[in-house]
């Protein structure tokens, strides 16, 4: 019996392109303010929102409203998306290793 | 001025879950049997024909009937499949390496 191919155990939730940059870029660092994110990853307001909303439902991201007068969301990577994070590296390391031998 | 975001670039058409496999399968050797690479991937026959249909619109991979009685479905990467493949690799390439950093 051989193993699964790499890509069976891909989550959509945290491989879909846009959420993927998303989590990648939180990952890296603290919290995002919304526009940076959104520059960061060639995205528009909406697009923004529904994937954030996606991935804030899943709980691999956490949002808040900070600042007085316009307050400005900022975006955080949970501890569970740093796992779910982690899950999909793997997976992408091993489909490369199998695209090289 | 930074680089884009590695996941900016991705295509939809290779980067989805199912057609990732599809074509990492087809790009390690030559043709599969339809029903292998259903197999291969954890598919239904209707997720595969579907994945497979997008696939070939986009002229990355060629199926072709064969055998007499019950001739079976196989499928083959195009050239145009095996670039495809191997930008979407780079990018994730990428990916990974600025995560370790």
């Amino acid at each position: 019996m051989n193993d699964p191919h790499p890509t069976v155990g891909l989550d959509d939730v945290v491989h879909q392109r846009t959420r993927l940059g998303i989590l990648a870029l939180l990952d890296s660092g603290a919290s995002m303010e919304f526009g940076a994110l959104r520059d960061a990853l060639h995205l528009t307001d909406g697009n923004l929102n529904r994937h954030l909303k996606v991935l804030q439902e899943a709980e691999l991201v956490a949002t808040e409203r900070r600042g007085s007068g316009r307050p400005r969301t900022w975006a955080s990577i949970t501890a569970t998306g740093r796992s779910a994070l982690a899950a999909e590296l793997a997976a992408l390391r091993a489909l490369i290793a199998a695209a090289e031998q």
